[in-house]
């Protein structure tokens, strides 16, 4: 029988998972050790928690598999919160494994202790557990799994202190495929024909697709109810938008939900499927669902059904399986639900060119990313110029676009590390501020290491635009003097930060030329950076 | 009367706080917009929660009057807890406001909420609240100030919702000078007199003199405690290590504290004054305190006294007060004390000079680090280099060397700048490894935004050393097989980086270019960076 550290392995290997994102300390020798012979799994060293945790939480948001991140003592776990965070918001299966001093120092408040270190992490994860015997190791390691990846899914947290790692003692290892099990769930019959009900008498209804969809593979779900039903579709609202539950390319897309879109100001159901509904960024300055519409609100997490708003009609359970059901009930449903007309798409407008020659608008450059990045798939950590990211990137399926409603920022430049692992084939790029960028640039020494080749496109307004805006709509001092204080973060010459780091970047303030750095950048088999200089007094919405 | 955010800043002003260290986000457009028109309180930009605290920890180690950290929502909170936990191991009177979401959106579990904040930061701080009303928040930051300064100091936190903080409501501003008051206190007379008497009978007593005593000024009283006594002084275990608690030029210093120290094996009686006994790195292999002798532990927080090892006499209180009561009582002794001969140093082992042409060797870097800043401030962020840094830089007072026992990486960086700005008059370096570098680095944005004179030396040893030499402690398969997995981190071009981000950086890997570099850094009246290659196959103890 082996050793708690290669019996860790193994039941991480059972798993299949073969890489261990981390950032060791000495608290971690045992693991590393172990990790000496080991073949099947991979140590991914990474220079910051945050990035560990971010490359973990990226590639289960696109293999659907659970990752590990391991994690260094408490100093390692608070480093690691935020972008734990991004990972919880979207049901990623990161089991966080962290190592703790060994059991008489934590009693005795020693070196990198905490007493209650389990405070810091109950918010982030379905459980918490700190590891009590060498013997348990293994049990609790399992059970982390098969706690992450029941639904809906989500990260794991178990503490596994130095003395027990580093014991000699023998330890078992459980059989892992006996706790993996189909965990998905569907609503209960009359939740279904009550939906269908609604959507079979609605004339004007619009579908709003969320990310959940995409999570769960029911994007094609969704297509054919649309079409069955002759609805069309929105993109569910900005902030709660993780990755696209419908493709922008497909005839009934209408753009993304708000309350003053015309489809929304015309509905007689709204029906919002694995969306949030809604994941607020202040109080609503309109009430953001019309007056008098009947929802439908069905969702893999009962957390977020009714949890502002009450519904007409709830489905709780896996979203391929309540589309099917759905799929299902209309097709019974009498008299047969006739094929609605979608209304056409408003058409759009002529995009007025900015004069040229001045500092290039955030949304110019967008245009140019989104087209010259068309088939790559995009990682947006972007605070003010995300909004139009979002509605111009192409968005074919659910894993061609991915950001986070965490507010983490600096999670997308691991994040698309983690992407670009999962998906080895595909161009990977990650759109990000200039202010995002010092939250995660210890990244760049992991996109280096792992010659992973990834697109990072920093947009540059040398600002804190989202504090910018929010001064302007405060319209006080700051607006009568013309002075916003918080917003100025000009100075660091990010290409050159790129270059030094092992990653070879370029400044750009051409269109011309961010378009030449992307067509470049698509083809050579490492990462590259773009700073692409954009108008530091365009603050945004 | 004042609305929230101009109350909330009158009461800063009133505490004597002349800046605010934050990074901030749309949520604390209330308080930016109030310092549009304030001259008294600087808003201090920082590009990372993490720089935001540990520069308000700098200020507050010199100055030792409170400062101010406003973070933002959970991201932020969570962003600057690794750092805020070495604020709280130095007592430091750090004030972390923390702007947070509207209420209505804080139920509705919106952007950047956390259910339970508190629990997130409860175990950093003294004191944990969350305004419930506009009117409340001058007298909750008010409180949290005088939470925050009262023995034994530290961090306190207040939650500001962004509602609260915008109401239009006038609101009250108390009285600050009515809740500044001394709160030292001293022990009880017996304590004093068994103390006394423990040392007046003591024939060969070791003082070992804490970081604790820098803190509050109680290092001259130190030093006429030893002289009357005629007792040798060591320093605190370097585990515990925080600040010089005694000169190391003076006449009676011996150097550090282990139990293998020849004073340590022949003391009659230990005396640990506002040392930490101890804070552990691990179980210890040998037991820490030799047999059998006697041992008197002072500290102003009780919480470290008889934490682990029983003591004979407990002097709790400011550490001032007690050196001064213990003086006293000494002097009243009868028969009165005898002066001791103190036992010469050991003499200097001859250090063998490195052979030249192969790779720097650390000490060798220490050499002429502490060599060329004799004179500097230092800030130690060095994990393997940083036990040869405490033992050879020159401390002469409280102020001359400050590190963190948090093991918060990067601590350093932004930590310089907050002495730097507290000690106008120095010249401040903060000696750092390359791994600490990665964890710290947007601090040089804000070293170069601020202009402050700070010169930051790196130890590149392209490595994890602490990780490398833990495994070969481990003694496992790395070492059978001479691999050390999770050690290499080669790779970045730091002194590059830090150019790019304006603070002119230079690598050097001769130590005559180093000493070129350190002389010619302190004649400038900016920041700079030196990134000193050194042996990567060194792991250090």
């Amino acid at each position: 029988m082996p050793r708690p550290a290669e019996a860790l392995l193994d039941v991480i290997n059972d798993w299949g998972v073969d890489r261990l994102f981390t950032c060791p300390g000495s608290t971690e020798a045992a693991v590393l050790d172990a990790l000496v012979l080991r073949e099947d799994v991979e140590l991914v060293l990474t220079t910051h928690e945050g990035v560990a945790v971010s490359m973990a939480d990226g590639l289960a948001r696109v293999t659907r598999r659970p990752t590990v991140a391991y994690l260094h003592a408490n100093v390692g776990l608070t480093n690691g919160l935020s972008n734990l965070g991004a990972a919880q918001l979207a049901y990623s299966p990161v089991v966080v494994l962290n190592g703790i001093k060994p059991s008489s120092i934590q009693a005795r408040e020693g070196f990198t202790t905490a007493r209650r270190m389990r405070d810091l992490v109950h918010q982030y994860v379905k459980s918490d557990w700190q590891s009590l015997t060498a013997q348990a190791i293994p049990e609790d390691v399992n059970r982390a799994f098969r706690t992450a990846v029941t639904e809906p899914a989500g990260p794991v947290w178990v503490a596994l202190s130095q003395d027990l790692m580093e014991s000699t003692a023998d330890v078992g290892v459980p059989d892992a495929a006996a706790y993996r099990f189909d965990s998905r769930v569907r609503p209960a019959p009359d939740a279904v024909r009550a939906a269908a009900d609604l959507l079979a008498a609605a004339e004007r209804p619009v579908l709003v697709a969320g990310g959940e969809l995409a999570r769960v593979g029911a994007v094609d779900e969704l297509v054919s109810l649309s079409e069955r039903l002759g609805a069309p579709v929105l993109h569910e609202d900005r902030r709660g938008f993780e990755r696209p539950g419908f493709p922008t390319d497909h005839p009934h897309f209408r753009g993304q939900y708000e309350v003053g879109h015309p489809l929304v100001r015309r509905a007689d159901l709204l029906a919002f499927l694995g969306a949030r509904v809604f994941n607020e960024f202040e109080p609503a300055r309109v009430p953001p669902l019309p007056t008098g519409v009947p929802v439908v609100h069905s969702h893999t997490d009962p957390r977020h059904v009714g949890m502002i708003y009450g519904v007409d009609a709830a489905l709780i359970g896996d979203q391929r399986l309540v589309l099917e059901a759905l799929s299902t009930a209309l097709s019974k449903a009498l008299p047969p639900v006739p094929p609605r007309e979608v209304p056409p798409a408003a058409p759009a407008a002529p995009r007025a060119p900015s004069a040229s020659g001045g500092p290039l608008q955030p949304a110019d450059v967008v245009d140019v990313i989104t087209d010259s990045l068309r088939g790559s798939a995009i990682v947006g950590d972007a605070t003010t110029a995300g909004g139009i990211l979002q509605q111009r990137a192409h968005q074919h399926t659910g894993d061609d676009y991915f950001v986070s409603t965490s507010g983490s920022l600096g999670w997308g430049m691991g994040a698309a590390l983690g992407v670009a692992m999962g998906m080895p084939h595909r161009h990977v790029a990650a759109v990000l501020g200039d202010g995002v960028f010092q939250f995660g640039l210890p990244a760049l020494w992991s996109a280096a290491r792992g010659g992973l080749p990834v697109t990072y496109v920093v947009m540059n307004n040398q600002s804190y635009a989202a504090v910018g805006a929010a001064l302007r709509r405060y319209g006080g001092e700051a607006v009568a003097r013309q002075r916003y204080p918080g917003v100025d973060i000009a100075g660091p010459r990010i290409a050159d930060v790129s270059t030094a780091f092992g990653v070879p970047g370029r400044r750009v303030d051409s269109l011309a030329d961010l378009r030449e750095c992307l067509d470049a950048a698509r083809t050579v088999d490492h990462p590259t950076l773009v700073e692409v200089m954009t108008d530091p007094t365009t603050f945004g919405p």
